[in-house]
């Protein structure tokens, strides 16, 4: 072998799209916080605040914790079944046809995932090497991780300041892609899309033969009794089958680490690749778990969506009043994504100085660069309501209310 | 828009790789050993001998199943830390350093997996687009699933009759691949390869500068006190760390359907992408699961072992009594690969009949092109000890005899 051979296989890199993914931000501001913490305390005899993890304070269900051990105990410790446990896809299809509304669903048009996160990943990665495009903000993980992953160009469609759609916007992008994600609920801004605005884009993607991935991962942390639609549903009415709906038991259920969720589709071809790329990947979610679920969707959540509600109530209250902090009341999930730019411009500093100005005065967000590529939403942060009790949200609204009023 | 753009658009196939990937044939055989054995039961009075699967039928040991629940019960249901949990990771960097004699090893070296299926197929990833080899006959997940997801090129090298190397053959890959597979032990051979073996395969990859991935999912199932040697250990010896190694819990603890499994390498650039490919693709495997496993390494597996090689003992005395088959004695994992060529010769049948014959006589095997691409070892079929105990090995070479003798 020529030493010209050997220089050019040590130079072979690692297959660039991981090479392109990103570690989370929000991983590295919880890292940077838990850091500067100490200090912090020893300064002030008080603790940061918070409000930049998804992750979620209230406990997992007990029944379910229970059922779950149930399987283990009975010995349901072997393969799970390529795409899922048929008891598990039973009950699912059941859900999703009443609570959800999207008919006609049978067990082999879903795939048990591990995670929302999964069943997205999947889904996405049908369409490497392609172009797509969603509404802005959009979460970190599908900017930083899916669509360098699957090597996705992805366009940008910014939301109104209120988070209302720009339709000409909209439209403007379906002519260049493939897929369009939708999230909703969606993280960070706490909107729900209402059935109209869900109409418009299903009636976009069905004229432009653009397929539609909904990730649905907070389906059932909706306030005020607001009603939440599904896209399928609607698709369903418009006779429109290529959609791809992901769904996850980490948020409905505070189990973020049990790993389980869903894609389901009425795409046959879809929904087979997702079934074959999971089974190539990890060969499926753990049988006593994804069996330990089966009588999940039977759990009360009443109380658990009340307690985000409080939260939700406490932030939005409490931030309406400081007039320089511009806010929109989030609808669902657990996130508020607000506008401090003239805050920041009042006390002189830049969109790029807030998370240090916060980290200073104890409170912690995520800048709201981390959920956007194309440099919209300038001067936003993300604050998280999904780990903070109601006094500590208070606390945080006091010390923001103390620096910029 | 116009039609011919909307023509286009529609033709648009989904990720070729994903469409490339093969339903296992394994799968399919033990899909159709079930519709056909009621008609074989109706006939003779009796089931079919299953040697096809890979599943266990031994128990998980009680002690992991009560530490797993135990976690469950601790709220050990938030998100896992990416990567995998540090507690587990420390426990395994112990265990590699001290029963696979890996020198260094630090919890940073090793990522968490759902199964040694992720670590694989990631570790596979890494090299998408280019071309690797390995030792045929190979486990069919890897040429069906693994390689196509990745568009891998893949090279096989045979094994001599008697499973030993052709050095010869193996050289001449060398300077075309970017990584070697090696499956100690291995799928469906039963070989476990000797460190002098393992040597002058470490001693080629270091050599032509090609990264080794060793597949040791089956280091705990060797049999006849025969010792194990980790490919990462003689690597460590001769200073070369381009290796990453897979294992996984499933095999040593009959514990398939937990999915957890483990990647390690000390090369830092392989690992950290094999840790953000993993975050992107699942965030991890769920953090009760991972925290059970911790003391998984102190539960004694002499018994679970001596099961297997008795097992190995009764299959392998009885096809050695019966002259037309071929077969060399399994070292180490439950399998067998046996050579039918001669004993379907002698029935006038071809290579192909083998797996309609034998099902006919109640007994369910792999056929041995389910595990080569390349069309080596005709007449070969894989027979799995995994899940039929003794009594019902006796009945499988019974039946053999009464068809080949």
């Amino acid at each position: 072998m020529s030493e010209n051979e050997i220089s050019i296989k040590k130079e072979t890199p690692f297959f660039q799209p991981l090479l392109n993914i990103k570690m989370s931000p929000i991983v590295k501001i919880a890292e940077m916080a838990r850091q500067l913490e100490p200090e912090y305390e020893a300064k002030h005899g008080s603790k940061f605040i918070h409000l930049e993890r998804g992750e979620i304070d209230l406990n997992t269900p007990k029944e379910i914790i229970n059922a779950i051990n149930q399987k283990f105990l009975e010995g349901k410790t072997k393969y799970p079944k390529s795409g899922g446990e048929l008891e598990l896809k039973k009950r699912i299809a059941e859900k999703l046809r009443t609570q959800n509304q999207i008919p006609d669903i049978e067990p082999e048009d879903i795939v048990v995932t591990l995670g929302g996160q999964e069943a997205l990943n999947l889904s996405f990665q049908l369409f490497a090497n392609k172009v797509g495009a969603g509404f802005s903000p959009i979460w970190s993980v599908a900017i930083e991780n899916f669509f360098p992953y699957s090597n996705i160009t992805f366009l940008e469609v910014p939301l109104n300041k209120d988070f209302s759609i720009d339709y000409e916007s909209l439209e403007s992008v379906f002519h260049r892609i493939d897929f369009f994600y939708l999230n909703n609920p969606q993280n960070p801004s706490g909107k729900v899309f209402s059935k109209e605005e869900i109409e418009r884009v299903v009636d976009l993607c069905k004229y432009h033969n653009v397929f539609l991935i909904s990730d649905e991962a907070y389906e059932h942390i909706i306030f005020d009794g607001k009603t939440f639609t599904s896209a399928a549903s609607i698709a369903a009415e418009k006779g429109f089958t290529n959609v791809i709906t992901t769904y996850t038991y980490s948020k409905s259920f505070a189990a973020t680490g049990i790993r389980v969720g869903y894609a389901v589709s009425k795409n046959k071809k879809a929904i087979s690749l997702i079934g074959a790329a999971q089974y190539t990947h990890a060969a499926g979610a753990p049988t006593a778990v994804q069996l330990g679920l089966v009588d999940a969707y039977d759990v009360d959540l009443s109380g658990f969506i009340a307690e985000f509600q409080a939260r939700r109530d406490a932030l939005y209250n409490g931030l309406q009043k400081i007039e320089s902090i511009k806010v929109n009341k989030p609808e669902g999930a657990f996130y508020m994504y607000p506008d401090f730019s003239e805050a920041l411009k009042n006390k002189g500093l830049q969109p790029h100085q807030l998370m240090d100005v916060l980290i200073e005065n104890g409170v912690i967000v995520v800048p709201g660069s981390a959920f956007t590529k194309q440099g919209y939403f300038e001067g936003y942060a993300r604050l998280s309501f999904s780990a903070v009790n109601v006094e500590q949200i208070e606390v945080a609204v006091e010390r923001l209310a103390k620096l910029f009023s």
